[in-house]
């Protein structure tokens, strides 16, 4: 480019894209949806996200309605008192169709099993074991009452994958709202082809994908992977590379759908940027930052954490860089419910 | 005591005492049990567990298989590679009766993940989320049908606790086996007091815990509190006070179990140590201690983790002191085939 500078790509557009279908859809409906937030903490980070979810629900003619307990609702209480109560009792509620937690509550063990205490039925945020399940299997479409069973038994009979649309029966699985976000970034950036066969449209491209935790990084690698990209996944002690288990691999692996298998590789951080098409990164941290000269010129760069995890030059070397997803994620949030 | 020096208790004795009920119990079975450790790591100790849980399962007329995967099968793979489906086709197994996988592998997040995976049916460890959300919600006995769906309504008339057999229908729900482990060093040391009604035998003691993990801290003191005791719950970040909730607290608990509520406390450690009848250390850190001169004299003291968390003089001040409850830990797990 001659300006030797990348487009900045904000998420507003591609959040746009599904903004009328969402309400189309929900005007359509005969009753109103409902989504309750639930506030258990005096963090200022996830009152302000509630505060955007009420914004975009009303936007979308969506009615929530936040619960505040804890700490969020008497400075004297706990951080995250009567969460779970909470949680159950919107579990129970017929008039409630959708369910959003304010999370960092506890700490990451304890808000794991808080994630599983959401009704699958209700979790819009897909944190639900089940959908996990179903995105590390390759399980794309699930008959609704399989949701009631805790034991996931993959069949690729039951689960066809090699169409967009869910056979008569099923629904989509839901698919964790921020890996789900990222993956709408790259088909509006069309590395993601829509020439390709569904399912395999990330097929040729190798995505680094920096974080691996349970709620964003390892999903992400799954669900890329699972489409056909090389992912290499990179934590703090290790590098892996997923790949897709081909079709006919071995006659062990027929029962099962094809999706990602994982290995370790000995790349370092250096040489998996040097050859990544998109970069991801998901670090917690204002100090982590990826270096621009290790980038591929002409990449895709996707910053999903909440710091900014990329030098200030990133477009020096990137094509295109997203520096939130967040709006995106919350329109696939309210796409869920 | 005149020698200054409390009785140091092995866990030989107490786990002796289930020893001869589970030989006698599956000697009467017409089939044999067989438990499948699955091993995926190269962790030096958890090989050690798993050649331990052989001898235990040998010496008890159990049939034990070793199915290793990953690094454990061949330096060359990675660290828990192909666990997952280890697991999976020994859920699958139907001469497979309890399944073991000696974690960690990957890190709290995604062993968590792989906690689910296991079949609560097989889950002889209880780290099934159906059986943290029994414990948490005081529910001590299920339908085995009830293990199948992922939703947990907790109704106290379906789940009666003021029994110590169960009703016709049930079973006994599963207890996480280290927190179970130190239930029984209790029960053996009399500090559940078996002429209070069952369910409140704790009635009456003050307990620190020290973790907050949701392996052994949180759910530890959920049942202990839940048995009726006061329990000082120690993190790195906070202390909390786990309280059962009276019977006829509010109409609005009615339809839930008495169970422990949750409160911020605002002592110290030192605080908690000077009140406490017994104290329960469970940090993986081998430099960690729980300093003597803080414990209540006559006091009983209980280390969890591998590391030992007293220092050497503890029974200067503790009447009681167990080191280690792994063999006990052992037992509970072999008695949940």
């Amino acid at each position: 480019m001659a300006s030797g500078k990348g487009v900045l790509l904000k998420a507003d557009p591609i959040a746009g894209t599904f903004q009328e279908e969402i309400k189309t859809g929900v005007s359509a409906l005969p009753h109103k949806l409902k989504l309750v937030g639930i506030l258990a903490t005096s963090s200022a980070p996830s009152r302000y996200y509630a505060d955007f979810t009420r914004k975009q629900c009303e936007a979308l003619g969506i009615e929530f309605e936040l619960k505040e307990t804890g700490a969020a609702a008497n400075p004297s209480l706990a951080e995250g008192e009567g969460v779970e109560q909470t949680i159950i009792e919107s579990n129970e509620d017929d008039n409630v169709h959708g369910i959003m937690v304010y999370f960092p509550i506890f700490g990451v063990q304890q808000d794991h099993y808080l994630q599983q205490v959401v009704s699958p039925f209700k979790d819009v945020e897909g944190l639900h074991f089940k959908f996990h399940y179903n995105l590390y299997h390759n399980i794309r479409f699930l008959r609704p009452k399989t949701l009631l069973t805790t034991i996931g038994v993959p069949s690729s009979t039951e689960a066809p994958m090699d169409t967009e649309s869910p056979p008569e029966g099923t629904v989509k699985s839901i698919i964790p709202c921020t890996p789900l976000a990222v993956v709408k970034c790259l088909e509006y950036t069309g590395i993601y082809n829509r020439l390709l066969p569904y399912g395999d449209r990330a097929y040729g491209k190798t995505i680094t994908v920096i974080n691996r935790s349970e709620v964003v990084g390892r999903p992400l690698a799954a669900l890329l992977s699972n489409d056909g990209a090389r992912v290499l996944s990179v934590d703090i002690g290790s590098i892996q590379e997923y790949t897709k288990r081909p079709k006919a691999a071995d006659s062990a692996a027929q029962r099962y759908n094809p999706r990602h298998v994982v290995h370790n590789s000995q790349m370092t951080l250096e040489e998996c940027l040097a050859v990544s098409d998109v970069v991801v990164s998901a670090v917690p941290s204002a100090n982590y930052k990826v270096k621009t000269e290790w980038l591929k010129d002409g990449c895709v760069c996707i910053n999903v954490a909440a710091d900014k995890n990329f030098e200030k030059d990133v477009r020096d070397k990137a094509s295109l860089y997203i520096p939130a997803v967040g709006k995106i994620t919350i329109i696939m949030l309210l796409r869920n419910l």
